[in-house]
C-alpha cells in the first residue's frame, strides 16, 4: 500500500456516526450512558457459581511489562523496610511498630488501562466536540476522571477469537471484524446483547510473556479489530459500552487496507465514545470459560481516579 | 501518658490471637480467605437496585491528596498533547491520528489503597511468620501482589459511626470499638455478619477537603477504632476479612490507653491477616444509605498488581 | 499600580538592544560567545592563593530547598544498600564488593541552576529569533546542551549588595540596578570590566534556612535588580556574559514601577543572550572576600548537559 | 577461572594500604585531602592558551545513555512550554513573559559522576571506618556531600592508553596497569607527579555512541585498569587524588587473575579514599592533547551537592 495514497482520517470518517451531544454538551464518559442501573442488574444476573478473576497484567514484572513502544513499564523503589530498622534508620514508633514504603513511576498507559475519551482525536476536537487544546499539560475535558468517578459495571461476554480459530495466540497483524465477533459469540452459545461489555481475546498479551522481547516488537504490529464502515455501524447500533482486549492498542495496529494506524481510535473512541480498555489478561478466564461454557459474567472495573490523566490503571474483576 | 510506660507491641500483644499459618505456610493473603465463592454469592445477593459508587478519592487534585505526613500525593506530567502537534512536535502516524500521554509518580500508600499484609510488623516477622528482612527492597512475601491477584468480592456493609453520632466528621482522635460498630449496625437495621467486609465512616477524609491543611496535620491524630483485647477476639470470631475505612491509617493514631501508635496494625493486620484499606471515600455512599436505609452491597475492589509492593492504589466498586 | 495599565513586554522592550543574529542564525549560548581564550585567560591571571569555594546549595536537604513556588526541591531514593544485603537481597559480586544506588527526581530549575537561552521568551520567537514553539516538549532550540556542551569560564567579580548597604539580607522586594553595581565594586576595590561575570549578592538564599517557610514565600517578592532602559544598555555595552545572584529569579520578581513579571529576563536573556545563573550560594565566598579584600577570581562552572533542558544543576567553583 | 577460587576481597586486601584515619575519625573527602592550595595552583601554573573542555556525556541523548547494566539513562519531561501557552494553560504572568519547565528522573550514577567513598564497601565498614549500615536509606557518612562542598581543583594530566596503543577503543576486557600509565606519561613528554588528577582514556565511552547497543552491553566487560598490589602500593605512594576515566567502572570488570568484580573499587577507593570519577568523555580533549602535545591541565570539577547520595553527576572543566 503505497503511503501516499493513505486517507486522512478526517477524509476517511466524514460520514462515520457520532454521539457527540448525544448525551449533552457536558458529557465526558460516551457510551458508559449506556449501562444504567437495568445493566447493572443485568450484569449481576449474570452471576451463577461466585468465581472471580482479575484482569491486570502485573506492573513491575522484572520480566518486564508489555507497553506500547516507547513507553516504559512501572518502576517501584522501596523507601522504607526492614533494612532501614537494621541500620538504626526505621521510623521509631511508641510501640514498636515498623513498616515498610514504597514509591511507583509510571507511564499512567503502561499497563491494564482504561483510556480517557480525550487520549486520542483527530484535528480540533476531541470526543464530543471539546477543543483538542483542552488536553495541552493534562485533559481538562474527557479525562479518565469521569470514568473513574463513574466506574464501569455491567454484563460482560468473553470472545475468544483464538480459540475460536484454534490457536493460542493470532498472527502478527491478523484481523477480524464484527461478523467475527457474533460468529464466536453464536459458537460459544451466548449471542452479544446490547450494551454488553465485549472482551476479546487474541491471546497476544499471554504471548508476551513467553517471546523474546526482541521478536515481540519486531515490526510491531498486533492482532486485532480491523475498521470498515459496517463495523463502525455495527458498534453504533449495539451500542457498545466498553471495548477490552489482550492486546495494547484493541485493534489492528495498521489498517491493512488503507495503512491508517489506529483508525477504531478515532472511530469508535473519539466519536462514539466507545471506552476502550487495553493491555488485559484474559487467558486464565478464557480457560474457565472453555471449560465451564459460560461465557458471560459480571464485569467491573474502575480505573484510578487521576485527574486530567490521558488513562489510568484498573484492575477490572470479573465474577461469573 | 507517660511515654516511658509505652508497652512494646511484642508485648502487649503477646496473647493476642493470630491466624499465621492457619492457611498453611505459603498464604499471603490472610483473611481474604474467607471470602469464598459462597461469600461472593452472599454479596451478589445484596444487590437490589443497580446503583453503583466508586470509593477512591481522587488522584492529584490541584487542591493536595490526604495522605500520611511525609508521604506526597501523586504528580502527574503529560508528555504528549496537542500542544506537541501545534508545536510541530506531535508523533505522526499515518492518518492523522493524534494522542496525548502522560507519567505519574506516586507514593503506593499516597491514594485509597490496600496495604499489603506485609506492610507492617514488630519485630522480625511479618504476617504468617515470614522473615521481616523479606521487606528489604520490596516485599518477597506478602506482597500486595496477592492480594491483588486474588480480588476482593463479598458483601460489604457501611457503618456509619459519624451519623451515628450526629456529626459531619468525628473528633481529632475520637475513638471508638468494635461494641460501637455492632450498635450501629442495629441501629441502621443491618446486623454484622461473619466474613462483612466493615466499611467504617468517621468523616475525616472528607473534611480533608474543606480544612486548612495546617488545621488538618496539626498533631496529626486521627479518629478510628482503639486497641483492646476484646476488640481483637471480635474480629477474630467474626472472621472479618477486610477492615475499610475513610481514614489514612484505619485506626486512631495514637492508643489514648497506652500511647503505643496503630496497635490495631500489629494486631488485626499483621496477626489475624485482616486486610486494611485506607483513606476511602465514603460520604456519597453513606447519604445514599442514609436514605434508601439500605447498608449492605456487593463491595468489589482489586488494587493495582504491583510487584512486590507495599500496598497499591485501589478503586472499590459497591453495588446497591 | 494599576494592574490594567501593566504594558506588554513587546511593547516596553520595543526599542531595547538586542543580540540576535549577532553570532549567526544558529547561535545557542549568546553572550557567552564573549568568554573567549582571551577571557579565560584574565580569569585565571586573577588567582592568587589557590583558595577554592563551591557555589550550589544542597539538593535534597531534609529542612527543605530554596525553589520557586509551584515546584519542588529533589527527592533521593535509595534502591540498594547495606540493608540489602543485611536482608540477603544485595547483588552478589564475586569477590564480596558491596554498594549502594540510588535515584533522583528533579525540577532542572530546582536547585542552583543556569537557565537556558530559550526557557523564557515573549511572544512567538525565543532567543535569537528561534520559534517558540520549538520549546515544546523539550527546547529544540537554545536549550541549556550548548551552555553546558561550552562551559563557563572567566573573570568572576562579587558585587555584595547586602554588606554594602549593611544588612544580611536585602528586604522583600528591595532593589538596585547597574549603578549600584559599580559604587560597590568601585567602594570594594575592583571596578566591573568588560565581560566579567557578575555574582551579585543580596542575601537572600542564606536567608531561606534560617527564616520560617511561610515567611519566605509569603507574599513572594524577592530583592533584585529591576528593569530600566539604562540599564539593559549598560549591561549590552559591557557584553556581560553571565549574571549569577543568591535570588531564586536573578532580579527583583515584580517590577515596582509598573507591575511586570520578571522583565530582565526577557531584556537581558532572551534579547541579549545574557546567562542567567540561580539560587547560588554566596554567604561564604563573601564572607572570604570581605575578609581579604580580594573580590575578583577565576569562575568556572558547567552545567549538567541535559538533552534538550530548560536549564540544568550546576555547582560553580570560584579560585583565588 | 574457576569460580570456586575467586578469593573474598577481605582476604585479598587484608594487607594492602589505608588511610583510614590518615585525616582523622570524620574525614570524608580521602584523597581529595591531598589537593591543597598549593596543588589548586600547581593546577593553575599549567594553563597556557585558554583552550576549555567540559567532560560530560550528554544526559538524555534520544539515542541512549552509557549506564551500568541494570541502571537506565535520565528521563526528563516538560511540563510547561509553549504548547501550553497556544492552547491557553501557559502560567498569566502581567507582563507576558512565558517560560518552559521541566523535571528529570535519574539513577545519581547513571551519567558522567563522582562516586562517593561509601559508594561501595567490602564487610561492615565503608572508607574511614564508618559502619557500612550509615548507608541504608541514603548514605550518612561518606556521601558524595562533601566531595561536592569541596570541589575537585587540581592539575589533571590525560593518559591516553588508547592512542598509545594505536586503537580508537582498547578491547572488551584489556587491561593495563600503572606501569603503562606511566610508560604513557612518559611517551607523551609529561611524567605524573604526585597528587596529579589522573584522566585514563580508553576511548570505550566515545565507541558506546557508535556500537549496537546489544554488542556494547553483550557479556559485559570493560576495559581498564587491573588489581595487583603494586598497582595499589603506587597510587598509595603517588598520594593520587582522583581517577578520571571514560569506561562506567573506572577498572576492569572482572579481574582476569582471579574473577574478582570491581577489586580497585576496593582497594583505592574504599582503603585509600581515592575519588573515583566515572563515565568521562575523553575523546575531544585526547584529540587536541594529540595535536598540541599538551598534556596537563588545570582540572576543576564539582559534583552536585546531593544530600546523601551515593554519587552525583558531574560536568568537569578542563582549562589548557
Amino acid at each position: 500500500m503505497a503511503e501516499n495514497v493513505t486517507p486522512h482520517l478526517s477524509d476517511l470518517l466524514a460520514n462515520s456516526p457520532s454521539n457527540w451531544g448525544k448525551w449533552g454538551p457536558d458529557d465526558e464518559v460516551g457510551s458508559l450512558n449506556y449501562l444504567d442501573a437495568g445493566e447493572v442488574l443485568r450484569g449481576v444476573a449474570s452471576v451463577k457459581s461466585g468465581k472471580t478473576f482479575t484482569l491486570q497484567v502485573q506492573m513491575g514484572n522484572p520480566d518486564g511489562d508489555p507497553v506500547w513502544p516507547g513507553r516504559t513499564g512501572a518502576v517501584r523503589y522501596n523507601v522504607m523496610d526492614k533494612g532501614h530498622y537494621l541500620g538504626g534508620k526505621g521510623v521509631d514508633f511508641p510501640g514498636g511498630l515498623e513498616y515498610a514504603d514504597d514509591v511507583m513511576i509510571m507511564y499512567l498507559q503502561g499497563s491494564s488501562q482504561y483510556d480517557a475519551l480525550g487520549h486520542t482525536w483527530v484535528g480540533d476536537q476531541i470526543y464530543n466536540g471539546y477543543s483538542a487544546s483542552t488536553t495541552t499539560g493534562g485533559l481538562d475535558k474527557a479525562s479518565v476522571l469521569p470514568l473513574a468517578e463513574r466506574g464501569i459495571v455491567g454484563r460482560g461476554v468473553l470472545l475468544d477469537i483464538a480459540r475460536h480459530r484454534g490457536k493460542d495466540v493470532l498472527e502478527r497483524g491478523e484481523t477480524f471484524d464484527h461478523n467475527d465477533l457474533m460468529a464466536v459469540a453464536e459458537a460459544q452459545g451466548s449471542p452479544i446483547s446490547k450494551h454488553d461489555i465485549l472482551l476479546v481475546r487474541t491471546g497476544w498479551i499471554g504471548s508476551f510473556y513467553t517471546t523474546p522481547r526482541d521478536e515481540f516488537y519486531a515490526d510491531f504490529i498486533e492482532p486485532g479489530l480491523t475498521y470498515s464502515p459496517e463495523l463502525v455501524q455495527w458498534f453504533y447500533e449495539m451500542e457498545i459500552p466498553n471495548l477490552v482486549t489482550d492486546t495494547i492498542a484493541n485493534e489492528v495496529t495498521v489498517d491493512p487496507a488503507n495503512g491508517v494506524v489506529l483508525p477504531l481510535h478515532a472511530a469508535l473512541m473519539s466519536r462514539l465514545g466507545v471506552t476502550f480498555t487495553e493491555i488485559i489478561a484474559l487467558d486464565e478466564l478464557a480457560a474457565d470459560c472453555a471449560a465451564d461454557k459460560q461465557y458471560t459474567f459480571l464485569y467491573t472495573a474502575a480505573p484510578l481516579k487521576v485527574v486530567r490523566g490521558t488513562g489510568a490503571p484498573v484492575n477490572p474483576i470479573v465474577v461469573k
